[in-house]
């Protein structure tokens, strides 16, 4: 569930969210979404989480800028990414980020 | 509750982590954390989300990588990361950043 990210440089999309109330049709579109980014050229992977106070955070993870505005402008995204501003959130902000540099830890199993 | 960032260069830290059972004075221990990053020199903000599959992401976020080290490197900061890799979590991933650019949508109230 913890992307395995590249060694080499790479990009994070940081997006968070509040949740209107209800779900109208959010979950399955939200499915949709991580289903339909992970074949996108240069995805390499996304984490998830939404807490008990609404606050959501969803970071994907990409091989290069190029991919991302790719997939920002997929139409398919597009359309989805305005139901999301109309209905499923009253705040939303979207970080592009450059990843510097990572630390990984796991227990031996 | 979503992190109110400057328009200027900043980093973020994006903490990912999976949780090993029972609370094992966890709970105090992250609330600690949280009022020790808002003291420290550089600190712009945090959003934090644990959903009930265990996967947890915290994003701190920084307005320089300096301010990150010395984070870092915080007497209590480091203590309290040896208790997480012993203790809390059985995975983690922490990944800094840079934010190239960033989008912002909230509804209007």
């Amino acid at each position: 569930m913890i992307a395995d990210t590249p060694s080499t440089t790479y990009y994070a999309v940081i997006f968070t969210s509040l949740r209107t109330d209800g779900d109208h049709g959010y979950a399955e579109a939200a499915e949709r979404m991580v289903e339909l980014a992970r074949e996108q050229p240069g995805f390499l992977g996304v984490e998830s989480a939404r807490g008990g106070d609404g606050l959501g955070i969803t970071v994907s993870y990409w091989a290069s800028e190029a991919a991302i505005l790719a997939w920002k402008h997929h139409p398919e995204h597009s359309e989805i990414r305005e139901r999301g501003r109309s209905t499923w959130y009253s705040a939303c902000h979207t970080r592009v980020c450059r990843v510097e540099r990572a630390y990984a830890f796991k227990t031996a199993t």
